[in-house]
């Protein structure tokens, strides 16, 4: 199944679409109790199981109305693996890692596809990053590495975006990693059952207008989407609508000669074969201003 | 004033409890708005006010018997900074930074005051950090240093639990810092008017029974209070209830020769002078599991 969140009216409560192609249909109308993100569906699987069998009834909406939002409205944790792409972590000058450099992003650095990404006022150096994302099902701890398929609950894309300066004021990514505004997810989150296990095998592409940015393989990611649940969960509970961002290929901004920052007024998007693509307008944090 | 979430009885729901030195009394009984933890209070600051000015009507609970809850439940983010005293630079081999070393922590590396810590199978380097923590009330972006402290809701102790091994596997401190249940906060809020202007000149201290391991002063701080939002607020937007957590002194088990790492059926206590004290059990992970 293929579902988007969010609603087709500004001002509107979000609710979760069943997507099928260009046409889509109101969960939270059959399903009051759906509520307004993906929770329900991930915490309740009887009520996933029915309307997997009920399928398409209505696709009364064009998919193209739904204005995103977060399929997930308040995760517990988003965390993001940084070297994931052998190629990626040598165009930034690191070391092959033998244990995932990991780094977790805040909820107000996040925004749904189609919102501005915004390029703050302190920097110039905003840059994209495409990723695969999973989203978390079933919790757990010391999930093996066997098991831990049987824990996604569904992959949308992220759009990892950078301010590179920030970054690397010190050893430790954070604040380059989490201004505000500049994680951009979905808008399609799609069930496992969808794509090849693990997702792996999958084009993924950075563009901005005709220029190509990123192109790569899911295939190509040193820690499969198993191996790290199993490695994120040794020492940490994974609880339901958790994220869990895979890291990106070679081709960002920064590692090109000369920079190719985003710049206000470009539109960013991230393809990944089978899901969707996520596509943002870069916006200067000035223009924001109220 | 000096607030506790928790309850006096396991199974309850949890309550806020304003204390005055051994006696408290139960708000959420004479507010029943109030909720389980100190959202609300943050929120609101007229109900702050109505508390404040109602006073200490019936002391009728000990403070030692409420069981301590996280103060807020379910905070947006925990900023924790990594080298903010210049011994423990020192002592940990890193540079004198010029912007601060920057991590999170999620919610389930969290427990309360009084909870067990700890030490996971995988790993006997677990370490304490007395900390103060900053607990945010009115949230903002861009916020100046002169205009800090206005935005402060309270203070309180954290013990920034650290598995060493793990923090250092690669240049990303993340997993050492988010194992499950090792990082304690609380147990007692204390609101700004009863502490110096950002809390500094206040002594610090870890101790292990009579084994004084870290015993510091906040005014040792390179970046203060006020600083900190300041920087943090340039990238992000603050929120009601973030955390933000000071950093530690010096004296740390990692850096003592022969290291000194905490063992399970150790109880390790963490003072701050005017604040209060945040005291664990150290237990092993395989005395937890089911």
């Amino acid at each position: 199944m293929r579902f988007i969140v969010g609603n087709t009216e500004a001002g509107k409560p979000n609710a979760v679409f069943l997507v099928s192609g260009e046409r889509a249909c109101n969960l939270s109308e059959a399903h009051p109790g759906i509520g307004h993100d993906l929770m329900r569906l991930i915490t309740d699987p009887a009520l996933l199981a029915r309307i997997a069998a009920e399928g398409m009834a209505e696709l009364t909406i064009a998919s193209a109305t739904i204005r995103p939002a977060l399929p997930i409205a308040r995760p517990g944790k988003v965390i993001c693996l940084g070297l994931n792409y052998v190629d990626h972590v040598k165009e930034g000058g690191y070391e092959i890692p033998t244990y995932p450099a990991l780094f977790l992003r805040t909820l107000t650095s996040l925004i749904p596809a189609g919102a501005p990404m915004i390029r703050p006022a302190c920097s110039d150096r905003l840059d994209y990053e495409a990723e695969l994302m999973v989203i978390i099902g079933r919790g757990g701890r010391h999930i093996s590495e066997e098991a831990a398929l049987d824990h996604v609950f569904g992959y949308t894309i992220f759009n990892d975006g950078s301010v590179r300066d920030y970054q690397r004021k010190t050893h430790q990514w954070t604040p380059g990693k989490n201004f505000d505004g500049t994680g951009a997810i979905g808008p399609v989150v799609v069930t496992p059952d969808e794509l090849p296990p693990g997702a792996t095998g999958l084009d993924i592409q950075t563009r901005v207008g005709q220029e190509v940015l990123q192109n790569a393989n899911t295939s190509e990611m040193m820690w499969s989407v198993a191996r790290i649940i199993a490695t994120l969960s040794e020492y940490s509970t994974l609880e339901p609508g958790d994220m869990i961002a895979m890291g990106t290929p070679p081709g960002v901004g920064h590692a090109r000669t000369p920079p190719r920052w985003l710049r206000p007024g470009e539109l960013v998007e991230v393809e990944i074969e089978g899901i969707g693509i996520c596509s943002n307008p870069v916006q200067d944090e000035m223009a924001t201003a109220p």
